[in-house]
């Protein structure tokens, strides 16, 4: 199945690319990105950032414009456009028929959009059909979520039902989650920036809705309280979180570790391409970290640590998953894979 | 003023020497350390680590013991020993009369032994009155406080009437917390550990210490519950915490300003040499971070930003403290000024 | 005397402003900088970044356009203009009769201008007279080198009497070197980028003509060969340089710390206000270190170490210095402070 | 055939395990360590600090002590042993009947021991025969340089052709390179450490071996002259040098990009499992850079850059390569592999 990519030049367009090298069912075929990089060879047009080589194959394909017409024979488009441009050209597109999977934040929180971290609420694409029906269209839009929310709910989830009350996060962001040229070197090296500009509003809200519940073709926040407090610091990939949860009964720390070492969703089930372990927990005191774990499950486990008690109905724990492949690319192809092997594709 | 330092070679040693050149009321005038030091010039015992030239004036000091007949005519004892060996030294220094103001940890949560930041608690140092009469002795020990449990307690304290119920706290700690080869380099760079031995249980420990009340001769602990999650980032000097507080009641983000704004304690009171401005509110979205503001007050400041609602009764905030001077030496000299102010050292 | 800063909002601008603080002869009394700024106090146009406080008494200075009519009573100014703007502007405000000191880079190699580290070559400063003349007009333009030629010169220039044929330098920059928004974090943490645009032109050119000689009103470069690779490496502040020299005759180690020790040049021996030690040799094996040295003299100082042979004839060794003060503000300062000393500027 | 691994714990010991699993030809057998592993499962004595996990093969290996009798089956050893131990131990297994390709610098400058990068000097490894026939042996000893001399002489070698005299060279070398505790976090980040104990003098001795010629059974050293000033950057893989030369004539830029492309060696024309591209040039102008550069040839190329005249009969460029790959392991199993299909390994 041929693939489009939006905003293909950018970090998370890169990283698309990279990842879909060799995919078993997925072929890049359109790139597309905005004027200043329109009708160059990718390869020119690209100021390829990650350390494994350009994909032979991209390299001359030509740049086009982020419009329909341009898309080809794509089956479907992944959208990294950036916030404010994302709305309208996505809904173009899905006008002309075509599936969105979207980085972008725009269009998460929309009451007929899917937000979607497959391992966690897979259900939630039912919201899909609600959406072809009230347009009377095949395309449509489903997106991804904020990078450090990824990792969140993916460890939340297989605990909600001991009935999580409030969640306090603080995030140690990876500096690849803003961009290439998004935080400036004299702010990081040797430094923190205890501020990342909508990325706590994003978490507490996101949260909510990926842990909700769809009835009657619409999703039901669930009844939590997430409270985020993120920090950018030195790391280029992985973002890690130092997680204190409240329940609204004990829990203990055996019952948890049984719960996240147990939880796979559909991806793993259906034996999905880029399915791996959804978490793994590491039992050394002083884990996870950035530099040895951040690749663990190829950047799509989120890896846990540190889990202890926190008194009664409280726990504590750490979690980290890779910004760029988890909290962005792998997410939407694992999205795209779970689509295609639920015939939403077509 | 003669001063003696107990291992004065090591990291907060150093401060020490830095920060009291040139000092009005004190003198540096015996520098302790181990054996291996033992006889040599302070100049070639000590593998100087910070970036101002050592002090001519202690250069020549030749290196002792820490045992009490060397202590010459001190006044009194800065003591740097690691935990395991501070206790019986520190000890013994009592007994034979020597005040000692201590940053290590063995005797901070002793009962007769006063846990001081100078703003926060200074009326606990009428333990030092028990610890004489219970020893029959004019020597003592008051202890100085783990460097992340500073800056919180700094920040807690003028908002305990509001009736702080419980704290959650992530920190960012600085690799000079750990000592010159505390942490491997292949460890910071470009990482994030999420553990420091030991440091969780200071912290949820000596906080409640601090803001409680001294009553018969005894510290009540206050009636709040820290949880802490610590992280070693890749910062030389500051640590950064994320605060989150619950109180029993609302209050406003402008009460909370106000209460930090007019926040002094005796130290300010009685313009000691060392005294700042406890508390420095820095309003910029991203402030503070280590590489701008640890600095302010000539490190003895702590930096606070970023303070915002959390829901009905709860606030959160991010701090900032330097964690060798404020947290370690620049502490203990503000609290041997005090003594020396309130007429204990004699 | 009162003083104009063209660029104050910049980083080389900011330095002026926080080294001039509290400086004997000067006071900052015009700030000028691009149109997005003219108009609002300083406290409002400059985006600090200095780890000390902007200084209270340029807070509310209102920022004006960088024209000659707006320099008010300044006594001269200093330019921190970038290089395509530096030209025209300050050929207009010499015209209109003010002394400039200048950072910028397109003036250095003019025939008449004068290329100014203050301790080895004040005598270039004749050229100033012959401007002078040729313009008939009091005000001129006096310039300071790139912040990696700056220790560069310094280290050869006292040694120029062995007759140094061949300079190989292999340079380690930090990051403030490149303004605040020039490297991005990506390419900074845990990297070297081996590349500087233009700055091995400038090391190559410039020590030449600084090393060179005034006869009958010009400068006659030194008939010396200088080769430099330029590296980005994620440094705050302080350039670190390898330097490898070929003389025409041998010359010992001895011989060369006698010089560097003995070396002062008029600014030392004027005793001006921001004039230290020119060189300052570390003995230790392991230094100079950017975080342990950068500030040696306030950061006017080199510092140098490992000095050892390398064959006859031959020498290597590694200096360093603070990029954005002996590199650019301080040495503007000192220029300053050698050309009022010297009557030159009225 | 069977592989073992003595000092299998270290940092450079993992690379090797890491590097074997799945290797076709060669299997790790026997895992060799000092006493306080001995006895211990390799997954238990081993603090792995690699981000790749664990290879499940080995975890189960008991260590065992670096005795001949303890290396089983093995057809020949890695020694990644230190410089003080190395001697003897490796002497023993030589000794025994074991070949022994060393990682460890005591026997690199033996007159009858081959020195060897793979693609450099295969025919260095005649100095086997000239070992057996001299000690009436099976066994030997053969070595890996250091990690900084690789990729200098896999640049210098293509271009001996043109009479090279006299090489500078400054390194910025990776913290890996030190081990896990070699170098202190304080002296890294923000950091640049001028001075690496030894380097200098491997470097410079090494490289004229290595270029040197076998002739009548002994390697007659390269007549050229080799300086070097070494650093240590916080990079934590990668080591990157910017490399000046003199040659005996004039070379123009393209001859030398055509020898370099067109170089290759042994192991490329024998297509050994290890072998790749031994040279890869990168026209861009800010490259080789460690983060992006370091793993191409799966970390066995090495990366250049920037080359450039520096006047007549001079060239200068940059210069990458993975330090603890094709620096040690890397080059230890190609290496290996090179004597395997040469017969040597019987």
């Amino acid at each position: 199945m041929k693939v489009a990519i939006l905003a293909a030049t950018g970090s998370v367009g890169q990283r698309f690319v990279q990842l879909l090298e060799g995919h078993p069912w997925f072929e890049v075929s359109v790139l597309a990105a905005s004027e200043r990089s329109v009708g160059k060879k990718y390869s020119e047009a690209c100021h390829w950032l990650l350390d494994t080589p350009m994909p032979d194959k991209v390299k001359d394909i030509v740049v086009v414009d982020c419009k329909p017409e341009n898309m080809g024979g794509a089956g479907f488009v992944f959208s990294c456009l950036p916030g404010e441009l994302a709305g309208p050209v996505e809904e173009e597109m899905a006008k002309a028929g075509y599936p969105v999977i979207s980085k972008a934040s725009g269009n998460r929180l929309k009451e007929d959009v899917p937000l979607i971290v497959s391992e966690v609420n897979s259900e939630h694409l039912g919201l899909i059909e609600v959406q072809r029906k009230k347009y009377g269209r095949k395309g449509f839009i489903s997106t991804d979520p904020n990078c450090s929310t990824a990792p969140l709910v993916m460890c939340l989830k297989p605990l909600m039902k001991y009935g999580i009350k409030r969640v306090h996060v603080a995030t140690m962001q990876a500096l690849s989650g803003a961009g290439y040229l998004g935080v400036a070197s004299m702010d990081a090296v040797g430094n923190v920036v205890p501020y990342i500009g909508g990325e706590e509003e994003k978490i507490e809200t996101e949260a909510l809705k990926m842990l909700g519940t769809l009835k009657g073709g619409k999703v039901e926040n669930a009844p939590i309280v997430v409270s985020a407090s993120c920090n950018r610091v030195p790391v280029i990939d992985g973002h890690t979180e130092s997680v204190f949860v409240e329940f609204a009964q004990d829990v203990s720390v055996e019952q948890i570790l049984k719960e996240w070492e147990a939880f796979e969703g559909e991806p793993q089930k259906l034996k999905l391409p880029s399915a791996h372990k959804a978490i793994v927990y590491r039992t050394e005191p002083n884990r996870p970290q950035p530099r040895l774990d951040v690749m663990e499950g190829k950047g799509m486990s989120t890896v846990v640590g540190r889990l202890r008690k926190d008194g009664p109905n409280r726990i504590k724990f750490t979690c980290l998953s890779h910004n760029t492949i988890r909290g962005a690319a792998g997410n939407g192809i694992l999205h795209a894979e779970l689509l295609k092997a639920k015939g939403v594709l077509g």
